[in-house]
């Protein structure tokens, strides 16, 4: 490994995260809050560490595919340590596992939370807290590609260690303008859904927050009902709609920039993601019809549930923990789909599930035909068995995380669903789970263990497992 | 597909199983109970229409390996569906559904059961319900390959479509004699466990049914209470070693026979069964000491139910559903790793989690240095690529029966835990799950739908799947 090189970027990181924090600091210093000392601290020694670090780059050399993961795990972890800093100093949240958690659950757009009156922080935190999940939404390396110029062969490793789904494709052929041309259309459409937000009579700051929250799929919301706190069915329904754009390759828009209308709706992961979205919201609005008024309010309800849990954002209209046992089930389901490759949410994505279905439809056939040559396809483009055989493995690996952290939960003695369901919306990045940790409640009362292997998971499933394993690896960190 | 000599196999199958039958139906004369009529019509019925078809084969042609999944799946559902005669004519289980249900539940090894009282039915009913267990552990193709003298490519893909396991090997070279020499072992160890268990002074009707159900690994109890009718500590050891036993790979018994007993100790599939076994019985002895009066008892009754779930038979000492959540989780991880392949245990198998674990190792490594090459190695052997991507399209498939079936059990409306273990213990053939399926419950309460699924569920634990998917491909049956 280059360490000068890792250092460098890792610096570069945290100058970035000095100058964000710089906004709640200002927002914290308008609103006069106790919050301006741990906002100030935390800034300036983000800034002045990030700088020194940045200048440990030596010139002549490049990153590796190594390199690339062991940067970005060590960049989320950083991020995280620091972000957490203005919970713990300001004292709104006591105990630096928590903070940490809450801020890994920001960053990773998790949305879980440990904190059970979320309307007793200050704006400026709550800002902070909702600007973390805009911010992981879209990556902070990702950021970085796109103001930065940066070498060609850094890039390429350090966005695929990012970017979500089994296959990073470069949308031009330069990748800082790629970068570029995903956060614009980030940005874009977050700057639609506040101003739709405020022609719906939301004021301006629940606007912004609420659509950063959207825009990263993260789910922390600023009112402890969630968005059923607004209480309006044109809120929902923006809501809604923009949780399903999120969910979306960003690809997608990119195409349909470039006029190239055919191939986005040719698109097959999106067919299926759609697809899902409407039989599950249609299935569980004629489960719970009895208990809302109207067909209207079970569509309403059931859609906003649906769309929240599918692309992992979190927010909540209904405490569906509530709801019968075939509902629950259904969105315990939507949990482990996910949403879409290169968008923001989490989850095991649409199109890898597609290529794990795909590949396995191809080896029954292969039972009966032997000797017969056939690839799988998708969108009618060959996969290669490279991209196949990683999304198995990513599966296997997922899988072994999952088991192993729901054992070491169940030593806190809560029931089979609140673990169960706990692991699977952090590793998941969803935020709500069932039982103790459903729309209403929280993870506050989970032991320090377990909410440390709740941050893992949370890393894990954000990054999509390997760089953070590559850390444990230590044959990674070899010169 | 070739049908003359598909239904002329399965012929030979209804025959053996009309045989098969005989012996209950000795039980039911014998002891003057209702059930003559019924055991007389159904194998009179299974003998005269075995024989029937039986004539239908062609001397001249071979079987593929597709015939080889199509016999082996509509074999089972036959034996099952002529198997749940007695039980329905008799008038002691009213539907039909749940006659076929307590039937696949016995051939599966599963062990599941509808009838809340076992201790009302008669004697041969409870003798053909354990002997199910027995026939279905080593597989009524392999008996019939063991008797007959089949040519040699047709016994090959019989024997790879009902053994389990990611690979099958010859034991010697003639598939017969394998069959032969499998069979003679199941045999033996069978006969000592009913030795052991006279010698500790169980009836001897208990004895040879209790032994019948661990050779199978498949848990049907003579008694309300399981095992923990007998209240003997002896008879609770001698039976958890006997589950164990048969849940080692028959393979290793003949390596021992021919003394090669070097083979045995390096087998690494041995040293992880025996090392989950003893680590998860430490475990959960020490979290239910406090419920136990000594370590001596605590130790009794955690290796009891280890070996009972991870061996996939489904015996019962304690009632696991009141031990704490810990306990349960790390119950319901063993549901899914099973025994070892080749074994007549269920389960996803030891073996098969190696080689997903050891294959998603080497893509990390590979990650790191995508030049090298490395390969999969088990027991200092390579595995081939066409093991591993079977064992990866069988977990994905196994997830997406899982998931599906998960769901439609759902609809039932019984609680999350139900239906997850209900759906473990039946594809994993395990018996009992937790909340209302645990050891002191069943699956009576259960909806037809729900009932279907799970026979489903069961077959294609058995069958490891394909046998049974491969009966809903149109183009398998094509001539």
């Amino acid at each position: 490994m280059n360490y000068r090189n890792v250092l460098s970027i890792l610096g570069i990181v945290l100058f970035a995260e000095g100058i964000l924090l710089s906004i709640p600091l200002l927002i914290s210093v308008i609103m006069h809050d106790d919050c301006i000392l741990a906002f100030g601290v935390t800034a300036l020694s983000a800034i002045v560490i990030g700088l020194a670090l940045s200048f440990a780059r030596k010139k002549t050399s490049d990153l590796t595919a190594k390199d690339g993961f062991i940067i970005c795990g060590l960049s989320w972890i950083i991020l995280s340590l620091f972000g957490a800093l203005p919970f713990f100093i300001s004292g709104h949240v006591s105990s630096f596992t928590d903070a940490l958690f809450e801020t890994v659950s920001g960053f990773t757009t998790t949305g879980s939370s440990v904190i059970s009156d979320v309307e007793a922080l200050t704006k400026s935190l709550l800002f902070w807290r909702s600007f973390t999940h805009w911010i992981g939404g879209m990556g902070v390396l990702v950021f970085i590609l796109a103001v930065l110029p940066l070498s060609q062969s850094r890039t390429m490793h350090l966005m695929k260690a990012e970017v979500p789904g089994p296959k990073v494709g470069k949308l031009v052929s330069k990748l800082r303008f790629t970068a570029q041309i995903l956060y614009a259309i980030y940005i874009v459409l977050t700057i639609v859904e506040v101003i739709l937000l405020l022609v719906g009579g939301m004021p301006f700051f629940d606007a912004v927050v609420n659509s950063f929250a959207t825009a990263g799929t993260g789910g922390f919301a600023i009112k402890n009902a969630s968005i059923a706190a607004y209480n309006s069915a044109y809120v929902d329904g923006v809501i809604t709609v923009f949780m399903i754009l999120f969910g979306i390759n960003f690809n997608l828009y990119y195409l349909l920039l470039m006029r190239d209308i055919k191939s986005v709706l040719k698109n097959r992961e999106l067919h299926v993601y759609l697809g899902i979205i409407v039989l599950a919201t249609a299935i569980i609005a004629a489960d719970i019809y009895s208990t809302y008024s109207s067909v209207a309010d079970a569509l309403r309800y059931s859609s906003f549930q649906v769309a929240s849990i599918i692309t992992t954002t979190g927010f909540a209209t209904a405490d569906f923990n509530q709801w019968s046992n075939f509902s629950k089930t259904i969105l315990v389901v939507l949990m482990f789909i996910g949403s879409c490759a290169g968008s923001t949410g989490g989850g095991i994505k649409v199109s890898r599930i597609m290529i794990l279905i795909r590949n396995s439809m191809r080896e029954i056939k292969r039972m009966i035909m032997p000797r017969a040559v056939m690839s799988v396809k998708i969108d009618g483009k060959p996969i290669d068995n490279d991209t196949i055989s990683g999304a198995h493995s990513y599966l296997c690996i997922y899988l072994l995380i999952f088991c192993a952290s729901v054992i070491i939960l169940s030593a806190d003695c809560f029931d089979l669903t609140t673990n169960f369901t706990s692991v699977a919306a952090c590793l998941n990045n969803i935020g709500p789970g069932l039982s103790m940790v459903g729309p209403t409640g929280n993870y506050a009362a989970f032991s320090d263990i377990s909410k440390i292997v709740l941050i893992f998971d949370m890393l894990a499933g954000r990054l999509e497992i390997f760089p953070i394993l590559m850390l444990f690896n230590l044959s990674a960190w070899k010169k």
